[in-house]
């Protein structure tokens, strides 16, 4: 597929087919995130490629009862009042809440981790000392595997609700402590359709020379 | 170009001509950043292009600033010591040494920005709520900010040192106290050549269903 037909088509999939994704196109999808920049040319991340039923309704049940929490937690603070309204929202949430209510759906589910390991001097004893060097490490990778995806037909969204449940995901997928997950990736054939996608226009989103002055070709 | 052909070949560019990169190519490049996904689907990424020669000078000399600082601080604490004997690691920090020396030598600096106040949920007063779900509506933007030059035949670099002169970087280019920057990408047409690159094969970097098993098709 043509580059810019792959990236102008990813959208979040969250409605899978129950066909299994074969092995092979797994490990092409790895390999291409894997192609990702990182610091120090370290390829600090690893991916948990999760099939097993078992582990999968595990995790799915986790990620139901995180999203009822999260949902619950916005709502009383109103927390999407300023997008709320705006005309991609109530389709995405009912699409996420279908996600929600059964990530298993999904055939595979990768964890994508990250190894604070091998960040060198961007970890320190305490935790992250530059968590921005640190995430600008991995998810690069995580967009190369949503794009790797799509280019091979197959639907993936990137989420982060694991946040809400991650030593139980660490117990899990016996994932060591010093590795931290920084994303699920749901894989699977989809039941929606590939984009195009909208978005904003460049001029609204990028500024010449300096803040302020909308950039115009 | 093939999208594979884009990610296998996707190689730090750390070397730049000086020929200009036309507006409707950054325009390309940054309608295809902003394919990327993000929390709540709010975009909350800003891009300032900057080309004006003082202020690419004035980043620049800051950002040779900051190299030497963390230079000196990682040769003193041998922060690198678990990596300095990989095969790739005394070239790249020759390149990086070259950047660094003239970080305007690229004719386009893509500042690249996260808006906290578009994070809902995510951010709060006191800070980001979610570093993760932050980054995670950032950096596959950025990712494919370098993916769709590279798709042009541009060279990049995912640069993140300006975080050692972040507030004088946000004055210089009157960015606002909520916006974080999170990268500085270098832009203009390569010296040095695109890939194929090297990484760790993906029985190296994934497990199946659990940590530990080696993910082999």
């Amino acid at each position: 597929m043509d580059f810019f037909a792959v990236v102008d088509s990813l959208r979040a999939i969250r409605r899978f087919r129950s066909e299994p994704v074969p092995d092979a196109l797994i490990v092409r999808i790895l390999a291409a995130a894997s192609r990702a920049p990182s610091a120090r040319g370290a390829e600090p991340w690893w991916f948990v490629v999760v099939r097993d039923p078992q582990r999968r309704a595990a995790i799915s049940e986790r990620y139901r009862r995180a999203w009822e929490t999260g949902q619950d937690m916005t709502m009383r603070a109103d927390a999407d009042r300023d997008i709320s309204t705006s005309p991609h929202y109530a389709r995405m949430m009912q699409a996420a809440a279908h996600l929600a209510s059964d990530l298993a759906e999904a055939p595979v589910l990768i964890v994508c981790c990250l190894d604070h390991r091998l960040l060198g001097p961007i970890a320190g004893p305490e935790g992250l000392r530059s968590p921005v060097a640190a995430y600008a490490s991995v998810f690069p990778a995580v967009q190369n595997l949503l794009l790797a995806a799509r280019a091979l037909g197959i639907g993936s969204t990137l989420t982060t609700l694991h946040t809400l449940f991650g030593p139980e995901l660490k117990t899990l997928l016996d994932i060591p402590p010093s590795v931290e997950v920084v994303a699920i990736v749901p894989l699977g054939y989809p039941r929606d359709r590939f984009g195009p996608t909208r978005r904003k226009p460049v001029e609204a989103i990028a500024f010449r020379d300096r803040w302020g002055v909308p950039f115009t070709a």
